[in-house]
């Protein structure tokens, strides 16, 4: 296998699926649809997860866990939930194989094992999870309820790619309950903001915050708040999003309450949610033609230590000053991997860290120790230099933090850059084409004309960001009147 | 609901399953056998989450994420570990629902979105997993490969409790290749001595180490390593278990690797699990009949402080106080809770707390606050006594040790009164009736002699324990000459 990546310019798409499998991020399996995340990729999710648990939990949360599988009666309850997922489902039917009689060896179905009625494999777990609130939920003294939930959810998509759109995927979901409907929606509206600071301060993505148009919604919401991402490419990325499903749900399971005064009334609820989606963000917000580049807060291994020697004796006193090193720089915080194996010569290791984007690496060799220096080369910039060792940690722990702002700054300066207010069609047209990125623009406020914009451009609006003033205008589409402007792009 | 529990004496099943639905650790769902893991109960199984993957990893392991499904070809392949999984699978056949046109506003299966090949929710992922390792292994230089991962599984049970088996349930399961079958066994020992030490320092539950006999072994497995603990009712627990595969899977996947010399060969396996059945073992072996009793290691709340107050100016005193104090203990490491709501009296948090087992319950009221005093209260004893503020971090970090220790100490001594060695069957039957426990036997090594006493006595074996040596003697049932004694019990 090459090691060699196509370049971004050359096939955007084959350089993306590349680096996943090159850089041991994922791979697909044998199952149509379902990647395999491998210990590298896993390793970085671990370092998302942990960040945004340690968030929830500070923000009031705490986690629990729903079942895998939803009845059908329960998954139909909520009729515009379920009419929006239904197309995805994978539905357990049975319970049992048996020896197949006409293929010695084979199992088959066992047709007496037929459930009485069909398991929906959860997509999202708002249905069985508002059942169970039924349960829990009798005064206002119970609420508000606070809980997330880490977990795979399989929808059944016909055209996946690795991270971006898989059949399985793992995220997490909040599932809250209010008294009020302002809480709620104030519970939503808090929520995108971790996210924002999420994205923005531990993976240096930069993000619009915003409100979906209605029929980019969540199915069985009543508001939809997002986090939008800009990919390299020009295209948008959906990166999570939080959603205000007013008394939807409450009213379809019947979850009702006793407020202060004693009468009864439904619950206000919120969902939202991230996935291992955010690892194809990541890929293409900061990578270039060379690999991965990894912000040092996700980065398994912030350092990376090679040593260059001729034999065993020059091995041994490198690796006694890499001793040392390494345990001030764990002291310091940082993560360090010393790259000792024998199998592989110091320019291929070289090659392999910097595929996988570890943000510093560091060569040490014999002449180094003589001159108490080591070789320090930075994975975003790929500039080089010779570090005194008697100021290295200094040196590593100053850079890092360098690393994440400068990978951040360049991020947002590229997306700023492709944010652009046109006032006709024809000028939108050609944005997109020649640029691509955010187009501002004035829209009637109609799924119509969303519609047929998406059917002649492949564009579809991102969201109405916060930061949108109401702006009077008219319809780049249909001359219409319009209040707003709203940010359309092509997207993942 | 009433807050008291049934008694273990009158009814220690219901006991068990009270406890664990007042305790809100968990309870029943919607979906058959499913349980929802509720926020606190989850929160320990978060604690042993965290302290079993710090030891994986310390000791090489990396996690990393495999599908949910298994195409039915692949599950097939290895024909043992089919065969004893096949009657418990649940089975995907579609991938779509659709509006049911004989019941408006209900959904049906699409008859015509059947899959081609059945999906089987993994029943546990050796199929999967070794499918995907083939790919990764080629030769001595990938090895050996350590990997663990976190996920949910389905195994369909006709008769499920809560946390000991359930048709859905959480889990880790470690699957790792080497070059040798030296080096494979020595990895499922490994393993097997890893949750024996988290089983006893961390979670304070005695286990016996040893063997499982062929006929109780894991569907595929050579060998299979087993912790085995006991509870309260005199009956068993298998707490965790560690496989050795030999080249069961290696061969059904053709994995093969060039070793040293160039030369191809099988690939040696390993696979080893502990599940949220732990949670099941944790309460049957400290609880009592006022609830839960946790050691502080798993407690998601070490202290938790309770205020007594008449009128809203001693509330605040006492507030003032409490904060000084939590302070003081966070920083000492001790995790601590104030319950200050106001719509509980204190009699009423005392039980709460009680019933979910915190280790440590600190009042404080006026007279205290004259008297620079608190009381504290010890769940495992229901021992009280009035501390000096001032000596107070002192004494709780002190007690906590104290209680981790009595806790384990008391399960040991329970247990370890409850190991009884026989040498006929009458005795056997006789210890098994009024005794329980484990029992030590000779056994003539034959899977008839196993299924004839567990069919008179529901006891089968439990391992045959590291610790026993190679013993002459007579089998207890058949008369046949036995080469070693071997653990019977009645077991969950």
């Amino acid at each position: 296998m090459s090691k060699k990546l196509t370049s971004r310019t050359e096939d955007y798409s084959k350089w993306y699926n590349e680096l996943v499998v090159k850089a041991n991020l994922a791979e697909n399996s044998a199952v149509r649809g379902c990647m395999v995340i491998k210990p590298y990729g896993y390793a970085i999710w671990e370092k998302m997860q942990a960040e945004l648990d340690r968030m929830f939990k500070e923000t009031g949360h705490e986690n629990a866990y729903f079942p895998l599988f939803v009845p059908k009666s329960l998954f139909e309850a909520e009729e515009k939930n379920a009419e929006g997922f239904a197309k995805e489902c994978a539905v357990v039917t049975h319970y049992r194989l048996q020896n197949d009689p006409d293929n010695p060896g084979k199992l088959r179905v066992d047709p007496n094992a037929k459930l009485e009625e069909e398991l929906v494999v959860r997509p999202t777990s708002e249905a069985i999870i508002w059942n169970t609130y039924k349960g829990w939920i009798e005064s206002y003294r119970d609420l508000p309820l606070l809980i997330n939930q880490w977990a795979n959810v399989v929808r059944w998509e016909m055209r996946t790619r690795l991270f971006l759109r898989t059949a399985e995927f793992l995220w997490q979901e909040g599932h809250t309950a209010h008294a009020t409907k302002a809480e709620a929606i104030q519970e939503a509206e808090l929520m995108n903001d971790v996210y924002a600071t999420f994205a923005q301060d531990f993976m240096a993505i930069p993000v619009i915050k915003g409100r979906k148009t209605e029929s980019e919604r969540f199915a069985g919401a009543d508001e939809t708040y997002c986090i939008e991402a800009l990919m390299q490419d020009g295209k948008a990325l959906q990166a999570g999003t939080s959603h205000f499903l007013g008394q939807n749900f409450a009213k379809a399971f019947d979850v009702k309450f006793a407020n202060k005064e004693g009468k009864q009334d439904y619950v206000w609820a919120t969902s939202w949610g991230v996935s291992t989606r955010l690892m194809g963000a990541l890929i293409m917000t900061h990578s270039d033609d060379l690999g991965l580049v990894l912000p040092p807060n996700l980065a398994p291994h912030q350092v990376v230590i090679v040593p260059i020697f001729k034999n065993e004796e020059q091995f041994e006193a490198i690796q006694d000053k890499v001793n040392i090193i390494s345990k001030e720089l764990r002291a310091a915080g940082v993560s360090v991997k010393f790259d000792k194996r024998d199998t592989l010569r110091p320019g291929a290791k070289f090659a392999q860290h910097e595929l996988q984007g570890v943000p510093l690496r560091l060569a040490i060799g014999a002449r180094d120790l003589e001159n108490g220096t080591v070789e320090l080369a930075r994975r975003d910039t790929l500039t080089k230099e010779t570090v005194d060792i008697s100021t290295l940690t200094e040196k590593v722990t100053g850079l890092l933090k360098d690393i994440q702002k400068t990978l951040f700054d360049k991020a947002l300066n590229y997306r700023n850059s492709h944010i652009t207010e046109v006032n006709s069609f024809e000028e939108f047209k050609e944005v997109l084409e020649t640029k691509g990125g955010f187009i501002s623009a004035h829209w009637d406020g109609t799924i119509e004309t969303e519609n047929k914009i998406k059917e002649l451009t492949k564009a579809t609006t991102r969201c109405i960001p916060d930061s949108f003033k109401a702006e009077e205008g008219v319809c780049i589409y249909s001359g219409k009147p319009s209040k707003t402007r709203v940010l359309f792009a092509k997207a993942y």
